[in-house]
């Protein structure tokens, strides 16, 4: 149906008419209720009473949800995160909400209720343990990254994937302003803590890392590796102790490998920094690096043994290459892929300082000068691995900046 | 109109049933004929003999015009050259054919007659000197590539420039093939000199270059620099002493800043290679090397002139960086550019021996010994360009691998 916005008086009407849904949800009394956390969109849980059935209903609208109709943003960003989804639920299938419905038209989106899971981000400051995260989110990027590639596509389906995420623009420039530029220089859209305003100023007056920070904006912009989710934080993951789930990918495009595990090590990192200053937990501290080193070693074993299972793709023809220096091309590509990791990784910590968007680990330290000092050791270590993100050969020198 | 074939029968009742060209025809005795030295398309003159005006008709077919109907190729590839020339008709006007009148739907384009300017390649194995086409093509690419990429464009323009030349899937497939791949392994595919066979089995066997092949095949695939030409070697450039003109932009699309400037020093150095077996003119192949020379120090700094004009773009904000810092980005920026040209001049020559299209300068040298001896050269240059891409600094140290 042509576009209309729901509201909670005439959504039950709407789902009700999508036979699947009406079938899923069943017979008995009906209650819905708005989320009220979502930045962008408006999302709804409705839940049938009687058998405890319940879905996720996510609309986006053609404002920014949280600044309001005065910030208009394409609604046309939902098309984006149905594309990324029905492609994830191919790929990963039990890693990604289950979707029951989904309609471009309506910027809309029906899917499974995680009601038994929490964001990562509130799990970490709460010093959750997830013994079972890296495995499974090691497998999301891998495959994600994998089979959207040009080491597993042909070259005609790869620019096709490319057509179908493409004209994401809004979105690709809002990370391009938010992630790469107006952090780390004096910009009204920043949120300076009012403690660290000095700090701040010499911080946008500090050039030597900037350069590299150009590089990294450049390959953000032209480097078409693989279909990222493209906001890929603590925020957009949910868990428990046996399952963890990948939503929102409305930031979804073809970009560099590097970027959705960058940004997943950054607010890890972002985590462990938090934890100087809110719980001195060492234990737990110890058990978010080694989260790092498992997700990265495991990231990087699945990628490659999938890698050999296709001899041909847009990159390969069989025949063309001996195996030893097809070895040693894998061997460099997968250390770019790492250092680019580091680099985005850095300046998805250092962003979240002085730019719009900073992270509850950080910014919600409720001790001002423990917040304070938390920021100004995420700002120097995000610094670091964009200083030396062309020259960090392993986790463990990755390890040794922080 | 819908597609049709055109065909001599019917010509010229069609370009008549359009007003601009039936005006700048005007009346008199109309002529058609056809040009038959496309590989793809169709091409005609038109004449009108009365009053001497003439123009050029040029229509893609559903095949491959040289193989035939057996050989299908989508006849969007015609959209593309169309479009590639409207962009370039704004950006360097006088370095293109005038477009008189263009119709996707028909895989149409009607454009000017070049009637005084030979086809370079022709020229180069003539020994022509032609004292300013290093002055035009030097504009040409400092221009096209400039005003096609995120140094110029903003973020949203650059992604709408992707979209109107990502699908052109056939054509950067056929670079993709025969470009980086099948002419350095056994492939039907392949054109060898029967007086090279053996030769061709021992190169096919070195693999020592072949993991920079994938390094610069890989670039090629991923890399959205800015809008290519994608076919600019010495054929697809039309002049004389005063004018030069670049035409056939079919395989346009955004892909890596070096693959235009690297494919035409590639049919320079080609021409260059040629001429110690055809003419021993020293003189001449002095002037090719300083042609390349001048080009490529005249393209860098109109690039570098044209990018110091504009400090906002989609890679740059002003205030973000300081100036030092971002000469010292430009100036890594300029040599990964320059760099990325050897390493495609190098794909572009070798591929020239063993693969599918030869070229003229050197498989048409008669004496079969000096042919040969021409083609192990070209092997041997292509390899060594290849293999040392990633440390060429300057056109001297390309020089020391000729």
């Amino acid at each position: 149906m042509s576009y209309q916005i729901l509201t909670i008086d005439n959504l039950q009407s709407y789902i009700f008419s999508i036979p699947q849904i009406k079938e899923y949800l069943g017979d008995g009394d009906i209650t819905i209720s708005e989320i009220g956390d979502g930045n962008l969109n408006f999302v709804y849980i409705v839940t049938n009473t009687t058998n405890q059935k319940s879905l996720i209903v996510k609309q986006a609208v053609p404002y920014l949800r949280i600044a309001g109709e005065g910030f208009p943003l394409s609604k046309d960003r939902m098309n984006y995160e149905i594309r990324a989804l029905q492609f994830y639920s191919q790929i990963v299938p039990n890693l990604v909400p289950k979707i029951y419905y989904a309609d471009e038209e309506m910027s809309l989106v029906v899917m499974q209720n995680l009601s038994e899971h929490i964001i990562m981000r509130k799990g970490l400051i709460d010093r959750v343990i997830y013994p079972d995260f890296a495995e499974h989110i090691s497998t999301f990027l891998a495959r994600t990254l994998f089979f959207s590639s040009s080491l597993y596509l042909n070259s005609s389906d790869k620019r096709a994937l490319i057509d179908r995420f493409n004209s994401n623009r809004e979105l690709c420039k809002l990370t391009e302003d938010f992630v790469f530029t107006f952090a780390y220089m004096q910009n009204d859209t920043n949120d300076i803590n009012p403690d660290l305003i000095s700090e701040a100023e010499e911080f946008f007056s500090q050039n030597d890392f900037k350069k590299n920070l150009l590089k990294l904006k450049y390959i953000f912009m032209t480097q078409t590796d693989a279909l990222l989710h493209g906001d890929l934080h603590t925020g957009s993951i949910m868990l428990n102790q046996k399952e963890t789930y990948v939503i929102d990918p409305e930031f979804a495009f073809v970009g560099p490998f590097g970027f959705d595990i960058g940004a997943l090590i950054a607010n890890l990192i972002n985590s462990y920094i938090s934890h100087f200053y809110r719980s001195q937990d060492r234990e737990y501290q110890q058990w978010i690096l080694d989260t790092i080193q498992e997700i990265y070693a495991k990231f990087e074993s699945k990628f490659l043994n999938l890698w050999s299972q296709y001899s041909n793709s847009a990159l390969l023809t069989e025949g063309f290459i001996s195996q030893k220096e097809l070895d040693e091309f894998k061997s460099e590509f997968m250390q770019n892929i790492f250092r680019q990791s580091v680099g985005f990784a850095g300046a998805k910590i250092a962003r979240r300082v002085f730019g719009i968007a900073g992270v509850e680990d950080i910014r919600a330290i409720e001790d001002k000068t423990k917040r304070k000092e938390a920021e100004m050791m995420a700002l120097e270590i995000g610094k670091r691995l964009i200083l030396n993100y062309e020259n960090i050969n392993s986790v463990d020198e990755l390890f040794e900046l922080l």
